[in-house]
Order: C-alpha cells, then structure tokens, then sequence
C-alpha cells in the first residue's frame, strides 16, 4: 500500500521534475500545476475518510507522500498544511462541518490550507494570542493580527485560533481560545500581506477588522480551542519530519552521486574521506531520525500517546536534514551555491524545519521536563 | 519475555550496586562475584540452543541483558565476549564440537570469553595477521602474536584466528585464514602479558610460541576462519551498540536527577537550559540509536542481512553513549570526575567503544561505499 | 590610522543601509552608489602606492576596510577582488603597466574586479586549467573557458591565468601557466554568461574565443603565471577572513540585540541559556579568528611568510562566521527567515566563503600535510 | 627570555620523561622529584617579586613554564597553585607577610599550593560559602568545610577564604568574606579527607574544627577577601589556559607522528583524511586559543582588564586541548587506551579543565552578560 502511495507520488513528480522546481522557486510563485496533478490522484484527501470521498488512509501513510515529494527534489510545503489541519477537523468538527468540507477536499474544489494560529506577540507563546472573536448575535467578530500564515492565497479555508474569552479570566492560560474554520471566500474585513523570505514559502501576516463569520464556523465548544490545536500537533511535527527526511534522501543522494563522478586532482572527490565520510554520517543520522519516524507515526495511528516520539522525530529528522542539505551544499563546491545544481534551493528550504513549527530548543526543553523530569527551564 | 529477561538482570544487579563496581575498578579485577551470579541465572548461556541445555534465545534477546548490565551501572564488559563468539560456534562448530563444550557454557563451567583475532600489525585490516596455524600430523601448531585479547586469564576456551596458508597464495586476501575453537587449559606455549588500560578489560597481549592443538580444534574447513568470523561481527556490533545504550540511558538518569537535585544559585542547576538541553539532546540521540539496535537485531534474528544496520546501530549507540558520558561528566562538574559519582568510571569505559569492536571512521567508510556507492577511500 | 579608515567606510555605510542592501539582493544588482560612494573616499584604491595616487596602505589597513563594511550589515564582495588582485599587479607587474593602470584604479575611473583563474575541469588543482593563450606576431590568442568570474561586467580589467605551454611539457604542473592583465574594454572575442546563485554575486562563466590580447598583456615572464598568483592567494584568505568577521560581528550583534529585546513566555529569549550561549559561543569563536587574521595581515604587511597563519584565519573565521549566522538565524526563528530583518541575506552570502576561495578541506590538508608533516592525503 | 624559560623547564622535563610521569600517575603520588628538579631552577619563585628573592616575571613568563610542562608530556598541576595564589598575596598581603614568607617560596622552602574556596554547598556560588573566621582576643577561629582542594599535603601554606561576616549582614552577598593565609605546620583542627578521582590531582576534602590561627593571618582588610581573590581569578584562568595549549600542542603532536608511522591497509593511517583532517582541525584551534591566551596574559601584565580575555582564552584552550585529546586517543585505535601509550593519562587530566576552575557554561554566561549585554540568564 505505502509502496503504490509512493509510486503514485513518484510519478507526479517525475511530470515536475528540477527545472519545474527552479521555476517556481525563482519567481516566488504557488506551484499550481503540481499541486493540481496531485489533486487529480486524490492524494490530497489522503486523510479525508472514504464516507466523505477521501481515500481515508492514516497519518503514516500520508507521510509517505510528503516524504516522496521532497525526495524527488520538490517541496511538499504547499500541500503539507491540508494534512495536519485535517486532525482538528475530523476529531472536534460537527457532523454538519464535515459534510460541508471534507468531500471539496477529497476532491480538490476546496483547500484547507492556511493555519491561523501565530500572533507576532506570540511567538510559541500560544496562550498569549490576542486576537479576539467576539460573540453577537448570528455569529463572531474576529480582530486581531497573525503572522507567517502561508499560502492564505491559495486556500479557501482557514482554521484560525482566536481569544473568546480573556487569559485572565480562564483558570488556566489555556482557557478561553476557541478554533474556527472560517471561508475565506465569504468574508471579508480580512487583509493579507506577504512576508518576503528566505524560501518559497508564500507566507503573509494576516489583519482581522471586524471580520464577521457565522456561528457555524465554530469547531466543537467554545474555549477548547487550545486542546484541539494541540490534537494536530503531533501530527504537524511527525508531517514535518517526514518532509525532512525526504530532503535528506534527496541531499544524500545528491552529494553521494556528484563526489563519485566529479574528478579533481585526478580522481573522484568522493574517494577523500573528507568529502565522503560527512556524507556517510548525514546518511545514518537520516536513517535514524525515519525510524523514530516511523515509530511516532505508528503510535499516532494507533491513537496512543506519542508528543515524545513526534518531537524527537521532527527534532532529529530537521537536524539530519539540515546537516545533509549543508553537507550537500559543500560537497558540490561553488556549483552547490549555483541554482542549476537545486541544492541551494533545498538548501534554502529545509533550514526552514529548525525553526518551524516549532524550534529546537523548545522540543529540548519538552525532552527535559515531561521526558526526564527536569525542572521547567523558562 | 523480553521484560522476564530485564527483570532478572535488574535482579542480580542489584546485588551488585554502585560500590561493587567501583571496587572492582580500582583494583582492576574480574568481577567474579557478579559472573558467578550471572551465571547461575542461566542469562550466560542466553543464546545456547535448548538441546544443549541453554535458553536457546535470539541475539535481541540477549542483548537486554548487556543493555541491562550498563543501565544498572555496571559493566557487562567481562561477559558479553561469551555471546557474540557463539554465532562462530553455533553456525559453523561440528556437532561433536558443539556436544564438548555447549552443555558447559551453559551451566557456567566452561567459560569461552576470548576471541582471538587482532593482531599488532594488522589493525583493523584483518586479513594482515601473521600468526599460523601448521599443519602436523596429529594437529596444528601455532606461532604468532595477538593484542588487545581481554579476560583470556578467565576463559577457558578462545576462538582463534591464524593463516594455514599465505596471503599470497590465495586468490582473495580473505583466504587462507582458520578458525579454531582452543582449549587454553590443555595448550601450552601460550604466553599472557597484560596491557594496563584506561579501563578494568583485563586485555592482554597473547603470544603462541609453537602451541600444539589437536585437528579437531579447527572450527569448519580450513581457509574459511575469515567468513566464520564474519558472521559473527555483526553480532558483536549489535551486542556492543545494546552495552552502550544501557550506559547512555544511566548516565542521563544520574544526570537529570543530578540537575535537579543539585541547588546553585538558589536553585537546581537543570533549570538553567546550559545544563538541561545537553542532557535531553543526548536522550534524544540515545533513543534514536535505541530504534536502530532494534532494526539490527530484528534483521539478525530473522536471519536476514544486517550489515548497514549493525554498523549504524553501533556508530550511533557508541556516539551517543560517549554524549551522554560526557554531558553526565560535565553536568556534575567537580563531582564528575570524583570515583565516589561513578560517572568517571563509567565515562572511561564508554570512550571504549567509539574504537572497538571497530572505529567510527570504518564504519563510515562502509556506509560510503557499501550503503552509498562512493569509492573506496582507502 | 586603523580608526580613521574604519570611521571613514562607517561613514559611507551609514548612507547606505539595509534597506539598501536589501534591495540590491532582491534584484541581484550591482550596488553602484555604494561602489561609487567608497570610490570617493579614495578607499578602493588603498593599495595603490602613493606615487601612483593611491593611499599606499597594507593589507591590514585594507582589511579594516572590507571587515567595516561587512560589520555595517552591507556586502564587501563587490569591491573585494580590487584588492586582492593588486598584489600580483603590485609584485610583477612592469612600471609601464603599473603606470598606465594604478592611478585610474586609485581615482575610481577604471575597475579591476575580475580574476580568472577557475575553470570547470580544474576545481581547486589550479594545474589542470586548459585555457591556452598562444603567441602570435603581436600578441597573443586567447582560448578556453572560465567559471565562478564575478563582476566581469563591472570591471574594465581582468587578471587571467591561461596556459602558455602544455602541463606535460613543463618540469612541474605547475610550469607554463601565464598571467595577464588583459582591459575588457578593448578586447572582443569573450562572452559573459551569468550563473544565478544563492547569492548576489554576480558570478558568471566566461568564454573565451580566440580573444586577441596586445604582447604587454602579459604580467612578469610567461610560464611563471602560477607563482604571481599564489603571491595574490595568501592576501585573499587574509581580506576574505576580515569579511567573515564583520559579518560575525553584525551577526552577533544583532542577535544578541534580538534576544534582549524579544518577549516570549514574559520575559526576554536572551535570559534563556538555549538562546544565549550559542550566541556567546560564536562571539568567542570570532574573537579568536580576529586575533588570527590580525597575526597573518601583520605577518603579510611584514613580508614574512603566512601561509599557514593566512590559511587558518580563513578557515576559522569563516567557521564563525557561519556558525554565528546559523544562530543569528535560530535565535530570531520565523523573522530570521524574513527578507526584512536582513538575517537570511546575510545567512546566504557568508556561507560561501566555506567553499570560495578555497574550500576548508583544503585547508586542513594544508595545515595537515604543510604544518604538521603528515602525508599528502589526496 | 621566553625562549630562555622554555628551555630552562624543556631541561627539566627531559629528566623526567613519559614513564616518570606513568609510574606517579599509577601510584596516585606527588611528583616530588620533578617539584624538586623544579624548584631547584627557581621556577617556582618566578612571579615573586626580585626582591624577595625570586625572579620578579610576569604572568606571561610564568604561563611559559607551565605551558611547557604540559607540553613535554607531563602535568603542571601540582606547581600551578604556587603561581596564580600568588597575585592576591603580592597585591594583597601586607610587607611583613611578603617577608615571612615570599623569600621561603622563592627557594622552595616554602610550599603555597593549597588554595581553599571552593565548598559542597556553594559550588560556583562563591558568595554561599559558610566556612565561618569568627575573632577571638588573639586571632580567628576557623570552622566549616572546604572541597577540591588540592595537594594540601604538599603544602606549607593554605590561602583561606572565609565569612567574617554573615552574608545577610552585608550590602552585598559578596561583602563579608575575608582572605587568610594559613600556615598549615602551625594549625591544628584541619582535618584532610582525600578524594579519589580520574586523575592524580591529590585533592581533597577539607574540614575545620574550631582551628585556632593568628590575627596576622589575614590578608588585607576584614570583609574585602572576594575582591582579593577575584584578583587571582584571571591569573588562574590564563594559567590554566597555558596547561592546556601545552596539553593541546602534545596530543596534536603524538597524533599526527603515530598517524605518519602507524600503517594499516598498506599505508600511514594519516593518509587518510578522517584521520588527518581531525587532527589538524584541532591543531588550529589550539593556536587560535594561544593568541588569546597571549592577549588576555599581555593585558593581564600590563595591569589592564582582562577578564572577558582570561575567560575567553581558558573555555578556548580548555575545549582546543580536549578536542586535541579526544582525536589523538581515537588517532591512536586501541593504543590509544593503553597506559603504555600516555594518551589516556593526558586524556583524562585535561579533561578537567572544561570544569574547573570554572565550567564553560560560567564563562558562556559571562560573555554573554557581561560583553554581549543579555540579560542574566540565572
């Protein structure tokens, strides 16, 4: 079954192949054609259940694709969000949500991409989000400012976090945030603004001013927003190491090809240890980030707990990619820094994985208080 | 199963805590006290089929109890030799070999914890050794010098590696090698010299001046010693990677609890992430290589290949204990290096394997050639 | 002296800020006000003897320079190549030749920014180069092709290596190489083809067919081409590591600005030792590769050798250097991927000075094989 | 004359090579023949002023001497203390206390190597410490515990730092503590409690009980001791530093000559750049940590502050040395472990100084709050 998820993914990709990439790259554009390639193969409702259209598969094997993807040297960035946001829909949404979405998913009408959960006060700060959605009398008004919320432009939908009560007021900081799954293509008093960065990454900040949605846009109770976030979590991060991994495949096999065929000084580079041995490491470090991988995907799967294993895997799977793509990078010498070698694109790109959505440092500090029982560091 | 097997070790360690190892340290000795414990559990002769009157497990089976062992502070150093010398024994030792001395490894008697293979100018490049085997009429007489042979004083047997006939004359380098399963209690010319090392291993230098042992010391047929010892390489490399994850897993609970016992400043230093972070990275590293001593075992045990992840298991587990030895010794700084914590002896003993059974860098050099396809780079 | 030289570029860099810089990356331009700007000062042509209209600065002097610019947050490449080239012009080149060039170099009114060396089968092993210039009546024919050669279109001259007898005919690879000084300006027969990059530098691949170069192009003797460019190399790595260090400084400073001022979680980021001790780590490091530049430009400006202090510089400062955009980058997490706080523009340019001009491979097997006596490794 | 020093202590160290300094690190005893040796050159009087009978040089001069030593293979330690104890009492101590006892010090009559701080409870914290000076008619009464201190049994004199005061009594935490130089023939009431560790430091738990000393034995004024040993700080930082550039310089050279000689696969192990590069790596970093060491000494001698220099100098050579240590021990395979070989001795005592006498995470936060302006991050 992964085997065919694979093969399916490898054949889109091989439509779209390097200089499609660069294209897109280059002009900081959505990929559409990809994405609507692999809409046609129905693998972007991989996790929508059958009864709703979608192919109904688990969240390991729609790991599977965005791994392929990002091994076939794309970027699984445009469609990745589709994936992980889908976990707050189907556990918390209503009956009447589902029927109304999932099935345009399933088939590629509608897209459910942007996340809206980041306030530039925030940070990883959730509880400190400041954005309100305020009760009247058919509905909510939404105010407030997000940040680095990407391809807003692409999406129909949003799942959006906002403050329906105030943090003082709850019993816990937690209290009082409540989920939306807003159509972007309804409402208005809504203002995106892109953000130029470093990667393709079509991120914006977003502006609410007395943006009205209905009271149906609510997901589940009012106030538990929060813990229904945190519910996608886990698997945004075991989505992401998936990512990385692919990119690591991709940078390894990169660097292992060209150090075996570019000769200087008389011979292939790859024959000095130097270049070869720092590639042989990013290999196992790869290879041991998809096995923690593949252990938090099982657990996910099989509804057991798995925030230790998810953090480790994105942790170990973004270093690893990282330390390839860099590694990948020096191998090629000045060619790596060429954009007709693509490493410095991918290079660009999974540097991104460090950071978001979630950075190193606060997985360490998880490690440290809920896995070892360390004193809370911050 | 696997949980019986714990249990059990955990059981005979404790018996044997912290200061039991530490005198056995620093007065460089075998810990016999704890062997003979050992041994009346049975766990030694793990991996001896029932019919010969063993447990008759599998190599993942027995690599809990070494992990065991390390986890619990002490070191399973003096008899992890006995379990990775049997793979040898049992695929390629005679029926009537097996039936001599199986029974007795079983119950204790007869211990078999030398292997006998590297030599002083050979290295790592196993087929340079120069000892030989010649043939006579009632046996083999043996001449030659080996290094780096531990406990061979508290062994009754060793496996011995030695040329019957000259590089050179074979067709691949490999040829020409035999093993033998010796009986050091019945062989003279045997001269033992001991090498005083950075830790209690009790290693030696062995030279064989004319040492007679009979024909059917020869384990399988002469000229293939090298494969005989192949297989069992992997085993070693799987048994060691379990030794270090059980050391990495002890030093990361002495240093978390330290670090949140210990008050500086007003209070435990693991709040500060300077102490906290290392520790948590190291128990990331350690349960990712945890996975890959798992994949390795499993493959062995289905007696599939496991050459990569044998290799990668112990480059990742030998890395990531010396982390953790490491990060222990730092997080109690003064104390660190005082043999009262235990943390500096095990530190010593941990640096062990980042070198033995074989370098980081040669494994590298298999990944990259073997795994990735670069050239050979020496 | 240094101040003064170091206040007068603050001065130009203070009218161009990063905003300006950030603008001139997005459209991949040459940053001509700056250029111009640093002319008026006289600066670029701060090597140039005072007989000749120049400053007749050392290269310590001259690296304050490039080191300020960088520091400012601006990009010192664009005029970096005028000083490094000037040693061999300054060394070999014959008093007509210096008389005809160096005032116009030292008043701004002619460029020399471009240095042809690398070609695309030689890499690093300069030997292999296949670019020929072939005597004829008046002159010489140039042929061949050249890659990395950045700014051609920004410069009136160029410092070209070419071979001028065939490597098998010479005592040593290194034999029958020439140099020449050759003006763009009047020279047909070269064809610039620019290689998009990672970063703004302009670089391109130049062909040359048949080009006619005048007899007095040639620098020095023909055949001795590779020893004036070796004189150039040491002063490269030397200006190079200044560069690094600016850009660490800017690096550092602006995230430990960032972490000071940055609240998450109700308190400043910085006062998390995650966050903080990478940053303070990488300003040691920097401080140690400044310590080492300052000994190689002193060596240099001394007419001693400096080789290995040169070498060394380069490699650690460029180590710093990226070690501390790579925590500039993480300590700053989504906004350091942010075109506007300037972090990944920076990111991108200073990792290509771990490749260019020599790769930190190479280096060590300098300080391996050259300063520690071991063999030759590749 | 740096030259001179050099030589003087190379002489020395020539007449106790590496199996002296085995057999002593074997026996846990004090080099007495190699202080004596020592003693006999005058060395160990070096930073005491001319007249006073010894030979008035500054630190810089002094951090040859130990540099050397270490150097040559063998361990500094056991004389440091006489060096950097010596800047509180020269700056410190009264007229009549230079002549009791500086004259005695300069010929080695007198032994000054016991330096008490450091407590169980205070750690790092120096201003927690609770060893109590309470005043009688006639002197101070002594009574608390003191931990790592080192060779009080080849010690004359103890420097003392105690609280004459309480610490809540004071403006400031640090007010209150006075500075004592003990004469440890006339003391009774010290009990001495050695402390086994990794290396033969001879250090010890110290316990006072009610022990009697006289009024001339404080240093300075009441309540003004941390200030005095703050002084000494810096010199000890530099010290310390010296040792481990000597350390650093002797691995790095046993590694790259075992690499050149040692033949495996046909040819010198260091031909191969997973063998090489590392030892060149740390090569450089050692010679980075030298320049700083010289700069922070420069300043230090030159009675300017030093204290981002000396902090910085000591966490680079620390690291440099350790790094040079861990690469020559896997340089060296199995040989490595080997007492035989000296690595592992070396290796295990410059381990220490990554902790002591102040860890790296306390020189991080240090740069990082007081050069780098972040906030306080304990």
């Amino acid at each position: 079954m992964r085997r065919d998820l694979r093969q399916l993914t490898d054949a889109v990709c091989a439509d779209h192949p390097d200089p499609y990439w660069r294209e897109v790259d280059e002009a900081r554009r959505y990929p559409q054609e990809f994405v609507d390639a692999l809409t046609r193969t129905g693998l972007l409702g991989a996790l929508v259940p059958e009864e709703y259209g979608g192919l109904g598969l688990g969240l390991g094997d729609a790991s599977v694709v965005l791994e392929a993807i990002n091994a076939n040297g794309g970027n699984a960035g445009p469609v990745h969000a589709q994936l992980y946001t889908m976990a707050s829909v189907l556990r918390h949404g209503s009956e009447e949500q589902k029927r109304r979405y999932l099935p345009g998913i399933a088939t590629g009408e509608i897209r459910l991409q942007a996340f809206g959960v980041t306030e530039p006060t925030a940070g990883t700060d959730t509880t400190s989000i400041r954005s309100t959605a305020t009760r009247t009398d058919d509905g909510y008004v939404v105010n407030g400012q997000k940040v680095f919320i990407s391809r807003v432009q692409h999406s129909d939908l949003m799942l959006l976090l906002a403050r329906t009560a105030r943090r003082e007021d709850g019993r816990r900081p937690s209290d009082g945030m409540s989920l939306f799954l807003i159509d972007l293509r309804e409402t208005s008093g809504v203002d995106v603004r892109p953000i130029r960065t470093m990667v393709n990454h079509e991120t914006n900040e977003v502006y609410f001013d007395n943006a009205r949605i209905p009271a149906d846009s609510l997901i589940g109770e009012e106030g538990k927003g929060f813990r229904y976030v945190l519910d996608g979590m886990n698997a945004e991060r075991i989505l992401i190491a998936s990512e990385c991994i692919g990119d690591g495949r991709w940078f390894v096999g990169r660097a292992s090809r060209y150090a075996s065929e570019r000769q200087v000084f008389g011979r292939p580079i790859g024959q000095n240890q130097g270049v070869q041995f720092p590639i042989a490491q990013a290999h196992v470090h790869i290879e041991a980030a998809d096995l923690m991988r593949w252990r938090a995907a099982d657990l996910f799967d099989s509804g057991l707990p798995c925030g230790a294993e998810a953090n480790m895997a994105k942790l170990l799977a973004s270093n690893a990619s990282w330390e390839a793509g860099d590694v990948a990078l020096q191998t090629h010498g000045g060619y790596g820094m060429a954009a007709e070698y693509d490493i410095e694109r991918k290079f660009r790109e999974t540097r991104l994985y460090r950071i978001a959505p979630i950075s190193s440092n606060l997985i360490l500090s998880y490690v440290g208080e809920h896995v070892l029982g360390m004193p809370r560091s911050f």
